[in-house]
């Protein structure tokens, strides 16, 4: 059995249990949270000594973290990667650019608008709601006539965008400047087999 | 033939030097630049809409972003990259906490401390020391007994973190504190075909 040791409402840890659900792949959860210091105990920092999650436990005992890397993992070899090469290149380009340019903006613009305890200067919101703009920018120049991030079909690279790309507006984001982005959206959430953020894990606990 | 639109004292471009070297395949690098404004003419912006380096045209005309996506297009089905998926999830991770926390602290703080046109205030300087130093403790757990950061063998992993750690002192940052670290970047710079960052790419240009 895998073990998603995990803060419900963050993206990265919701596309872990995206992935998982699209792969019929049976998981319980843990909570655990940076905000209750849980990520911060001897007894988590043994399983991932960087005390991020989303962490994975494998049925073997093993750990896993970063979230794109524990989607790759669970992902390889099944149709939500790509089988050509250079689709697969253009996946790993979306996944990187998801971590590098667009989760540090629109996943931090969201934390500090939904969070009260968390703060941040005008400045600060003001260059990451740009930073994130040209994020959304760059999603748009591909959804705008394109069905799927990566190749042709729904794959990692969507899972992994849609997290936080959903979320967006609660960070102040306006997405009905994005007509591509907006229909990808919904898109994925009719996917089969998809999962909201807000719902329990499908497999028992 | 590929070719690789570069600047050539960026890491993120001298990790695509590295694995073209290590795999021996020819390549012929064309300088682009944010200084000159060249990353953001028409011309090159046809290539990357996104303007960055390294960019990399593929012999069918085909291009390529994000420095650790043209890794991994590179570097798959070869030697550098682990047959065992346990192994190349942890390279994958690797890959993602490069950019994530490792090269957002230790790029930046040597752009900042090298280019003498570039600005930060002492409070940005102090907490890039503080998540470098964070992102060099990591590595150094995991390199205080164990040769390589995934699997068995030299891989990716280590091409990616060789390159912004190699230059870690021109950012203020004391290696002297990491003796795993300062072992691995010898034993990366004693494998056969290495290629240190101001070395000419050794293909025909």
């Amino acid at each position: 059995m895998i073990t998603l040791y995990q803060q419900h409402d963050s993206g990265n840890c919701y596309k872990v249990r995206l992935v998982l659900t699209h792969l019929d792949r049976p998981f319980r959860t843990v909570a655990v949270s940076s905000f209750d210091g849980s990520t911060r105990r001897p007894e988590f920092l043994a399983k991932n000594p960087i005390g991020k999650v989303p962490t994975v436990q494998l049925g073997d005992g093993r750990f896993l973290a970063e979230s794109n890397a524990i989607l790759l993992y669970f992902g390889e070899g099944t149709a939500l990667f790509p089988d050509d090469a250079y689709d697969r290149a253009k996946a790993y380009e979306w996944l990187f650019f998801e971590q590098y340019s667009h989760e540090p903006a629109i996943a931090v613009r969201r934390a500090l608008s939904v969070y009260p305890e968390r703060q941040a200067t005008p400045e600060r919101m003001a260059h990451l709601l740009e930073a994130g703009n040209r994020a959304l920018a760059v999603m748009e120049r591909r959804l705008g006539d394109t069905d799927w991030l990566a190749g042709h079909a729904f794959s990692l690279a969507d899972i992994s965008l849609y997290a936080y790309t959903h979320m967006a507006a609660d960070g102040g984001y306006d997405l009905g400047r994005f007509p591509g982005i907006s229909r990808w959206l919904m898109r994925i959430a009719a996917t089969p087999r998809h999962l909201a953020i807000e719902a329990a894990a499908p497999a028992a606990g």
